[in-house]
């Protein structure tokens, strides 16, 4: 099966670690059904078999050998497998689908932060997804040391891992901006220093104002 | 680890099946000794760990709803894993590399016979490589019905399946003839249909005639 035109709507959330993506997608859930619309959220590996294999491989400890252009293949390659069973046929069926992180979590993390390049994290990714891209984007923008803070438990002292974090956390953030600034049609930049409610909030008007129709 | 410059030789060997690959390589790899030459022989997955867990994912007769292009995706992977893990090392320390099918197995099967596209799967090929080419590259060019006859066994009558595999055993042998023609510096094309001992003995001719110095 290759990947086809749809008739659907394909929402991604995207953001560091703890801008909020989460617990966000689960805030708006009610909100994106009430007017009737059937709702799929997703991430992948999604549950597809293929793609949890792959992902095996990734995160397999004994595995360090592993570099990060092959880790970027398998993940294209389980991203491909998460589309091609899961969320197209979604799609095609009329579904509203909200994925947690997609293609610009691979831009920004392995293209900007881990500097294999955006061009060529591009390409592959455009390869394995057929050019599909979200209709919309919510882009969590959030300070490196509030993100980090949330998902940081427990009042332990800071150690170099966590201001490895952080510096990989910046470059992830600024890998982010670039995105939105160069996609301002498809990526809504969304302020997530506010609350929660303030996040889902800012998150519902950025999606009815793109499908005033449907929401 | 990333792909670098290498101080060895890299050679493959191509063809379809039953163009004796795997036949010539043993062949020839006493007279690539004979002059000193330190030889690694080698085909994918190469016994890379990483490479054989990928290798069983396409391979698993579950996996049947994997396409195309995850496919070329996962090869890619395995491929890189290979390359870093064994063939660049050994390259690295001076040594004659002979693999076993490479980057045009590919492009002939995938690019041409599966039309995935030969210039998608050259530039994904191309970034699991960093680029790097063989500095040789031996096809054994053989006519589909001789090649098909080779790998098949007994005096059964020709099915259906066996059709389609003449089919595509054809566009196969386009595709590398084609690869061939574009690339007449790297590829040298080597009748495969003649005896074993003239094959290898052709095949010598064109090792030693592009490494004077060295064979
Ligand atoms: N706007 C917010 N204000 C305060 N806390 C928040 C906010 N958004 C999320 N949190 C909290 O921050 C933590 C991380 O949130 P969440 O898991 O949703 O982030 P995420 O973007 O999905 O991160 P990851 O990329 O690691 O999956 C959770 O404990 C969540 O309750
Ligand atoms: N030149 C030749 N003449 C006759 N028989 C040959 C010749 N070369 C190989 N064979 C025989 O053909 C069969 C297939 O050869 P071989 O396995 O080397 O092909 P191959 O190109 O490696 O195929 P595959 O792509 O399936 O690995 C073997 O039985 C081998 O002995
Ligand atoms: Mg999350
Ligand atoms: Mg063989």
């Amino acid at each position: 099966m290759s990947i086809n035109k749809k008739k659907g709507i394909l929402i991604s959330l995207e953001g560091p670690e703890g801008a909020g993506k989460t617990t966000i997608l689960q805030e708006i859930l009610p909100h994106l059904e009430k007017n009737g619309a059937q709702v799929l959220t997703t991430r992948e590996p999604g549950g597809i078999r293929i793609a949890e294999s792959i992902r095996e491989i990734i995160l397999a400890p004994e595995n360090t050998a592993i570099d990060g252009k092959t880790e970027l293949l398998l993940f294209a390659a389980a991203r491909r497998q998460h589309l091609n069973e899961k969320v197209l046929p979604a799609l095609a069926a009329g579904k509203v689908v909200v994925i947690d992180r997609f293609i610009d979590s691979s831009v920004a993390y392995q293209g900007y932060a881990r500097g294999i390049g955006v061009a060529e994290t591009m390409a592959i990714n455009d390869f394995a997804t057929d050019g599909l891209l979200p209709d919309l984007t919510l882009y969590l923008d959030v300070a490196t040391e509030i993100g980090l803070a949330r998902v940081m438990t427990g009042d332990r002292e800071i150690n170099r891992l966590d201001l490895e974090a952080a510096e990989m956390h910046r470059k992830v953030r600024a890998g982010y901006q670039k995105i939105a600034a160069e996609n301002p049609d498809r990526v809504k930049t969304i302020d997530a220093g506010q609350s929660i409610s303030e996040v889902a909030e800012a998150a519902m008007t950025a999606i009815t104002a793109k499908f005033p129709e449907i929401f």
